[in-house]
């Protein structure tokens, strides 16, 4: 293939086959204006009096960008667009939306709110792609020490661990990777070496006294998930930076990990950073320096909207090009898909077409590099295609 | 109102109404080029050898932008700046570039160098707008406190928690808010939890028991301090990032108020993240998740000069566009607040027709963001006009 | 000199003298691909499986911009460029890149892999420029207790820390600064206090006491020869920032040296920041507040590539433009210094063609910026010339 204009190269970009390589489920259900907002925000208050949530770069680009898709005209107003969006029925407007993202593989995490949203199976369904789920350790954790709890067995702790094995073996058999939120559960700045036996034990105790149902939030038993993940040679997605306000941000740098992997190179894992703004630039370094170490930008693409251009731009630094992943991380609105598969295109592109005409980078390899942080790294990272 | 065209839009810019939440006073002497540079910096040293301080970009912007004002030509030599400012009397000079401002309502913060320059009364005589109070909480500890410790009391540590009340709520009743220089006293990494009547009761004692003019650099107190704020749900001003050389810059990442935040949400009081330079991204993501958390980019913005639209564009990232506000944190020479200003309505109008330009914006969309962020966003957040 | 016009302008920074005040020397052996691999990163792994150190931003710069200075197409492959660089002796190769890099004066660090390695001397026979010594002084307190330990001497703490005291005596008066890696050996997050003389003396013997090649990971040590430089007035120039693997990058951020520029202020002893990234902004407010303080944004140039541009920008803020340097930091391959001053010219250019003509700034001064910074400033610093 030989491309021979910018025109050319922007309209490869528009249908350049994407690989979401860490994204949840859409909801099915009917959304009123409240529950819309409070998806549009990693907030868990509603907006401040006075302030709505569609005045901010993502609710611009709801009103900007997918207003069109539903048939509304651009940068209609939040009312027209809830009065649209409330007379189609969900279905149909998921599938609008994710026809539009070209999205071709999903990477699907199934560990935050799974009743609340489609499962692989139906997201395969609503779109025809190949959908492949990333397990959620702690998730796994904490349904097996309930499970092992309320039951009645003798010598609970090794049972939890013996049906933890278990279980987590069968899990990653199904799927492509897994996921662990150390960072929201615990933060990032502890030593991640492998627990003793005696740690995990008194750790386990403490987590099966717990009442109701059990939320892990210790380290010992995170590290013990981690250095299974690690031993089994899974590919380890992490979440780093930005999120919701349940996460210490400033305990989310990713250079905290650093140890981790010098621990870990050699050992077949594999990891990939997830968001990581605003350290996605200490998230470039990692993946420069360590053969083992992937990063994307994704939840950022989506909420800086109009500036994804700059942070994408800023994701292109020390990273090899090899390293480099797109993920939407959408959750439960269809818009998300669409938004971030459409800023990632349109902020790549322009990413590349300024280092062709600051830097003579020849638009086909332009493309090639394109291609790879699209589709193909993903791919050879996740053994699939 | 309907803006047709960039040029239509860039003149509104031009004279969009200001709210400068946050400055401090103008000094009324003559000023001589030593005491000049020296307020174009926030190092407490002279200018390096062999280096003077217009050789920044602040004194860049002096020669470039200020210069016409004192009807010199833009890039005239520092010496002929200099020369043309000291023929010219003070208050010329002050009413000159705080009429170019455009500036229609000031916080004046009155905690720093009073007796140097014009209190809010003489600032409303200068420029004959609005101008409110913001006080500030160490000043204020700090003046009851060599009040106490210099009278014949006994319990002394009860008089001085009882004088600091009465003082605080009437200084309250003439100010739209509060300000605390936490950051510059202690730095921020340490848990703002309401101290208990105990660890209260030893640091005043501690505090009674300096000689000469008393300074506040207790966690404890300041603690005290902030809760009194937070009870009476104020709106509280925090010194966060870039600052002179009497601050631990990496002690003031507002993340690390993180804690303070959570603790905080439903109180009544909200607060205002000033400055927040090279943690403007980690400001909005604290603006964008806590509902009563507010930021500005002042300082920097004249500081970084040319630079500043990229700065202010950074600003325009998670946060809501309802929570960001303007301020000039001007001390001290009239030429930082017309900078201040100037390099805001630029920075601000250049990042919106970015928007424009490359995500369809309307304009009439962009001219309501601005006017949230130049002026409403502040009206509401202080309840004024 | 007047200049009229941006293309004048880019005219006379293409031939901007330039100081390269922090670089290594370059290797004199035939390069294959492996090798070359290993040189154009600072990781210390073979490129992940599947990739190439070529597809990254330095790998597209050296097939873009080094390609055509050895008689090649612009971006031809990487076998193409490598063929014809094995087919060419090294120290032509040599020749021509630092010959095309326009740097007057070199400031060659020699502490590091020595033997692999171009001297001073031999540097200066390759370029018949002028080439200046920086002193490691880890590697000296290294040498310096191998020979002690090695030797019959009674009372070896005391002979060691004569014998340093008089090699380092003798190392400056031959060089124009030194250079301190403590952020690779235990990183910048400890107080940078003048050590007792009897934590020194444990400090020693315990030093003295490893086999085979003595490594110093010590800061005791370490604070005792940066107090012996700052007693001695020396330019100390500073590894910050972004590195190879073997570093913790975020015990690497210069605010951590806050209060051991506070302790030093006047002592004659300045202070250089290399490298930076990702601090850069913050090395920037550094040397703003202290007046012996100093940074360049080297390596991260080379490896940004056709981002340098957005990182050079960003270096323009706080900073005076007296205190701001160059640096190549290029290690091995003539490449990196061709590629360093290349990116340098380019970036700077073109964010002073943007002070231009957003902010007025008269080409005739950006180009007194511009060489301050190429060259000027390091002049001065470094009293050469």
């Amino acid at each position: 293939m030989s491309i021979k204009s910018i025109n050319e190269f922007l309209h490869a970009l528009d249908s350049l086959p994407l690989f979401d390589h860490h994204c949840h489920g859409t909801v099915t259900e009917q959304l009123q204006r409240p529950d819309f907002e409070e998806l549009i925000s990693e907030s868990s208050s509603p907006a401040t009096v006075g302030t709505t949530r569609f005045d901010s770069q993502i609710g611009f680009q709801v009103r900007g960008a997918c207003a069109p898709v539903l048939g509304l005209d651009s940068f209609c107003s939040p009312e027209e667009y809830m009065a649209k969006r409330t007379s189609m029925p969900s279905e149909s407007i998921n599938k609008k939306f994710l026809e539009a993202t070209g999205i071709e593989t999903f990477g699907l995490e199934t560990g935050h709110s799974a009743d609340m949203i489609t499962s692989p199976n139906e997201l395969h369904q609503l779109t025809g792609k190949t959908v492949h789920e990333v397990v959620r350790l702690e998730r796994v954790a904490e349904e097996v020490a309930e499970k092992i709890r309320d039951q009645e067995t003798y010598e609970k702790e090794a049972a939890f661990l013996e049906e933890l094995d278990t279980t987590l073996r069968a899990r990653i058999k199904n799927a492509i990777g897994v996921k662990s939120i150390a960072a929201y559960r615990v933060g990032l700045d502890f030593p991640f070496t492998r627990p003793t036996e005696n740690e995990l034990s008194k750790a386990v105790t403490k987590l099966l006294a717990q009442e109701g149902s059990i939320r892990l939030e210790d380290s010992t038993i995170i590290r013990h998930l981690l250095w299974f993940a690690i031993d089994k040679a899974q590919v380890i997605q992490l979440h780093i930076g930005y999120g919701d306000d349940d996460v210490d941000l400033h305990r989310c740098n990713p250079l905290l990990l650093t140890n981790l992997f010098r621990q870990s190179i050699g050992s077949g894992a594999r990891f990939t950073l997830l968001h990581c703004y605003p350290y996605h630039r200490e998230a470039g370094y990692l993946a420069d320096v360590f053969p083992h170490v992937y990063f994307d930008v994704g939840l950022a693409i989506n909420y800086t909207g109009a500036r994804a251009n700059a942070v994408i731009a800023e994701s292109l630094e020390l990273s090899p090009f090899g390293k480099i992943l797109f993920s939407s991380d959408a959750f439960g609105l269809p818009e998300l898909y669409y938004l971030g598969a459409k800023l990632f295109r349109e902020g790549l592109a322009k990413a590349l077409i300024n280092f062709h005409e600051e830097a003579n980078w020849p638009l086909d390899e332009c493309y090639r590099i394109a291609r790879m942080i699209g589709y193909e790294n993903a791919a050879r990272l996740y053994e699939v295609d």
